[in-house]
């Protein structure tokens, strides 16, 4: 779930989509997608989850603005973002954001029982 | 789900959560810092999603640096965010980022069967 990134500065692409009924070939290409943006220069990470309700929110993480317009425009992605309209999403946003600061927090390991 | 939220530039807050089993209380402070956070200057909306599993990404939209530094010295949410590293949360993420594009789309309306 948690990627591991850099120090700032870089880029987050937000996400945020609903779902129409039924996988129709979703879950494959989610997971295809995935595997391919991880090859793609600049990825740094990415983290994603949706709910029973169909509602989603993924971020990537990159290192560039240009690494995040080569992605949109990778030719296997641009089937993936049409068949998106067609058929997986009823509605989405993206937003391209410069992560200025971060930071993250564990737990310490609870005690048993 | 969807914020609705004004031409770019603007702020995102980036929240990944791991929850910890078991509701103690979370689902009340969390419906309570969503109201509290809509009457703070600056917010500009929210969007967020939970899974079975407990991984969840919320992010919130805010007009400014000093808006989200405000908000996170808020003497109720400081009360909230100690909880959440006592009881709610195994591992949490934040990063803040300035949104620097934005884009959405909808899928007109399909025919009915």
């Amino acid at each position: 779930m948690f990627a591991s990134t850099p120090e700032p500065p870089y880029y987050v692409v937000v996400f945020t989509s609903q779902r129409t009924p039924g996988d129709q070939g979703y879950a494959d290409m989610g997971a295809r997608m995935f595997e391919l943006a991880h090859g793609r220069p600049g990825f740094l990470g990415a983290e994603s989850v949706r709910n029973a309700e169909g509602a989603g929110i993924t971020v990537s993480y990159w290192e560039s603005t240009e690494s995040i317009a080569a992605w949109k425009a990778d030719a296997e992605h641009r089937v993936a973002q049409e068949l998106g309209q067609q058929r997986w999403y009823e509605r989405y946003a993206v937003r391209i954001a410069r992560v200025e600061r971060a930071y993250d927090w564990h737990a310490a390991p609870r005690a048993a029982g």
